[in-house]
């Protein structure tokens, strides 16, 4: 991931200053196509369309409207490298108190609206899946549990992959109360020690 | 749900012989095709046409289209007289597992789909959500965390939820591995201390 970001900033400081522009309009964009009609339902064009861009753009930034999605989308609720930074700041024993006030801090910004255009696209276009599955095993996985656990790395990554699908699916999608309206404090407190354990605690 | 129940068995005594196989060949219709094409590209006609009957029998048995997906969807994979059933049977101390155990038998049986499309439905349908949650909360919270944990009875439900529902998606519509494919006893040791935590525990 760190390769690509650096990848698209390469990008970005190659084209004439209004790339930019067209780059940021069509994740923009995409957001919102995105979150009304889920991966099948959007179309390229109404995402140019909606950016005030040619389609061909996607295609050029971002290969297609895959890459797109990764960006527009999927990026947004796994950011590998903030959870990352989490982990390298955060005391150990506090890794999953800092891991779900990430993802709550990051999701509430939008409603929800992000987290909810993710499930539906999982639960409707399995190459969505592939992606979440790819960014968060490969990544999170990866530098966090890897760290901290002796053992049973990939086994630990579903099971916080788990708590925290199912924490944004009550809060976010299903609107279940008082969990949908529970200030984070509340939340993480019941939360986090799931979290904990599942990475470097007894899960077998 | 008990009173729905002996409404149902009602209904079912009083009409003629084939009225039975009417109510099962719908409800067996109607799993395929919400399965196949969720709430909202599931229609009566079709449902009624795989059933091989008339689409004014769903009227006649079940209210109409969401009266029939609270039947053949939504009361599989949460049938509350089940969960019930369980937590009479087991130790108080072994909730947790028996909760875990039973979800994931009856999930698993049909792959995942009932779960899927529930999913599906939940996250393009509002009014599935709202169902999911009646049935879920009112139900299982008062007859279950009411009876085990002195107070926060309806938080806890929905963090008993968070769990389930997440383990469903990583397990059966992300098919993240190797939680997908794990054995039942392997997942129950790693997620029934958290539902056991979630409804007796310390959750503030």
């Amino acid at each position: 991931m760190t390769e690509k970001t650096t990848q698209g900033a390469g990008r970005r400081r190659g084209r004439r200053p209004g790339g930019t522009d067209t780059r940021e309009a069509l994740i923009s964009a995409a957001r919102e196509v995105f979150t009304e009609q889920g991966y099948d339902g959007a179309t390229v064009r109404a995402i140019a369309a909606k950016a005030g861009v040619d389609a061909a753009m996607v295609n050029h930034w971002f290969g297609g409207k895959e890459g797109l999605f990764g960006e527009a989308v999927l990026k947004l609720p796994f950011n590998p490298q903030e959870i990352i930074d989490v982990i390298l700041a955060a005391d150990p024993s506090d890794i999953g108190e800092a891991i779900v006030r990430t993802f709550l801090n990051r999701w509430d910004t939008t409603g929800g609206g992000v987290f909810t255009a993710l499930m539906r696209s999982v639960t409707s276009h399995d190459e969505a899946a592939t992606m979440l599955r790819d960014i968060f095993l490969k990544l999170v996985f990866k530098q966090v549990i890897g760290k901290m656990a002796p053992d049973n790395h990939e086994f630990r990554a579903t099971l916080v992959a788990t708590q925290l699908v199912g924490m944004g699916m009550v809060r976010y999608v299903a609107h279940f109360e008082p969990m949908a309206s529970a200030d984070i404090d509340t939340v993480a407190a019941a939360i986090a020690p799931t979290i904990q354990r599942y990475i470097s605690g007894t899960v077998t």
